[in-house]
């Protein structure tokens, strides 16, 4: 199972928004047939598996991180192949809980005499597809927010410069981070700051849609996000009605989402973030600034927290910290981060951590 | 030498305001004798060493990780006792820049025709006494930061709790960093508002003398640093001239420096920091708040930070930072930290660093 989850991680920034899975043929304690899910259309790792085996899948078993499809979707059942195979033994990571399958696949295989051993590596298995996870379970996205701060927890000095704040090995692991997610977003005080372009350009890998939250349409024509836009997908989620701003950014390429205005005259968050997850957008990776950190911890949509930690103290009574208020006064009601990593990355440290909801994990 | 480092090592929180030191003999390649300077006015490492090895000293090797002393201090020279051994070869780890020895042992060494080599883990050395190295060079003592904050950079909720920040691993590794140094100082702030002991309760070793900032004798006779008094030292730096305020600690067993007040009306800081260190009082622990902190950081007078980081995020627009103005509006006007190390400590993090002076470290 652990050579399957090797394998399903070799789908991460591409499968979207289907899962990440793995698997292998065995037959006489050898490995003849290996496959991964890498684009959503292709083969799934099983077929995959089974195509390379062949003939010598007859009478082996099969180890997959997930139960395998019983429906027809863009490919046909994974279960037929395995039928047609001549597998008899079937070991599984986890029951896949899209409730197009949930047990199906499962149960077909059992009705057909072939032997499911099930929950192998489980947790391994579901942290090998938390976006998905969560998405069925909630209709939301995974949201991790990221943040590069001073070691006395500062996002900017004083006078606003943030830029340099991350060393070179920082702004890499976050090319990367942004690689293997499906989009990422920030707010509109963060591009009039920075201009960042927000594209994955040091490390090998996709370019994540970038999304912009703009109330008020203010992300300017000549920003690297506009600039770029035909290149690179660009939404702006907005509440602006104004014609003329929208028909300018989506004559340049870029995607327009108006919302109804929310109680704080911005851009409704959980609408906006259902939306994406709806449209295959099940991994967001949010780099900030504060006013957007905030507004998402405020309203539980937070799930996992990165932090680049610079060497650096830089004080300042008006440089901010990457939260704002959050609505909990003392200590006991503070929100709580499970199994802290943490590791070097060149001159600084990087933290990570998931949120803990209420009642135990999200999904 | 590492050997020897390791001695040094077991005088940690004992030896000041003496450096640490480790000392061994070899004879044919195997180690006749070994010692540490455990505490002044005690035997020192070399005289330790020797002493162990006896007449098996003769014709071998003494490795020392500092020069040995050539005047008569609490103890006799242990240059004489060198010669008087037979030893034959030295071997250094660095010479001892106090001004009464600064090159006068291998000197005299030499002169008796004991071949001496130097320099052999220098920098390991050299971090064995850096307490005692930036006091040669400075008159002032080596001084670490400690603060406790939540992964949004909080050192207290808005409420002002900070107390249950920690988690019981951190505050006993907090406790053994106590042991370690000679003082632990606050500000008064701290006091009112944590009640604090100061003390190693936790794990063993010594107490170290425990310094309270309080320009306005405000530090209340039922706290628990004054309730401690008679047990544990306790000293009350202030600019106030109240003698019946100062009478009533002073009875209690409190030790009570009055300064001249600094141009912001505040106990200050070098003439107190260099009084400590002429006292003999070469390491302090400064435990915050954020004024204390803030303070140390403008003056130049903080040398190391060490910073607990508990896995919450707790928001506050006037939740205080373990800094505030620091007079460097601009990222690169930030202080830079050296060589960053971190460690799980329980559920917590722990990071610490130098603090980078111009032109390199401070001693």
């Amino acid at each position: 199972m652990r050579a399957a989850i090797r394998l399903a991680r070799r789908g991460i920034g591409t499968t979207h928004p289907n899962p990440r899975v793995g698997a292998l043929v065995l037959r006489d304690g050898e490995v003849v047939g290996r496959g991964f899910h890498a684009r959503a259309g292709e083969p799934h790792a099983e077929a995959r598996a089974l195509e390379e085996a062949g003939g010598r899948a007859r009478g082996g078993t099969l180890v997959s991180t997930l139960e395998p499809c019983a429906h027809q979707g863009r490919t046909p059942p994974c279960v037929d192949a395995i039928l047609g195979s001549g597998i008899r033994r079937v070991v599984l990571g986890m029951r896949d809980p899209n409730p197009l399958v949930d047990g199906r696949g499962v149960g077909a295989l059992r009705a057909a005499g072939v032997e499911v051993i099930e929950g192998v590596l489980n947790a391994s298995c579901r942290d090998l597809n938390l976006p998905y996870l969560k998405f069925l379970a909630t209709g939301l996205p995974w949201v991790t927010l990221k943040s590069m701060v001073s070691l006395d927890g500062r996002v900017a000095s004083e006078s606003g410069d943030s830029r340099g704040m991350g060393g070179a090995a920082e702004v890499k692991l976050c090319h990367r981070l942004r690689a293997g997610q499906d989009a990422v977003l920030v707010g509109i005080g963060t591009v009039l700051a920075d201009d960042p372009e927000l594209t994955v350009r040091l490390v090998r890998g996709r370019n994540p849609l970038r999304i912009v939250l703009d109330s008020h349409l203010r992300v300017p024509p000549g920003s690297r996000l506009v600039q770029s836009a035909a290149r690179v997908p660009l939404l702006v989620a907005t509440v602006s009605e104004d014609r003329c701003l929208t028909d300018a950014l989506v004559r340049r390429g870029v995607r327009v989402w108006r919302f109804e205005r929310d109680a704080t005259g911005r851009v409704p968050l959980r609408p906006l973030f259902k939306r994406l997850a709806e449209e295959g957008e099940l991994s967001i990776l949010v780099e900030g600034g504060p006013t957007v950190h905030t507004a998402l911890l405020r309203e539980g949509l937070a799930d996992r927290v990165a932090i680049g930690l610079a060497p650096l103290i830089l004080g300042g009574t008006k440089a901010p910290t990457w939260t704002r208020d959050l609505g909990r006064a003392r200590l006991d009601e503070a929100l709580e981060v499970d199994s802290l990593v943490m590791r070097r990355v060149g001159r600084d440290l990087w933290i990570e951590g998931s949120l803990r909801t209420p009642g135990g994990r999200g999904v």
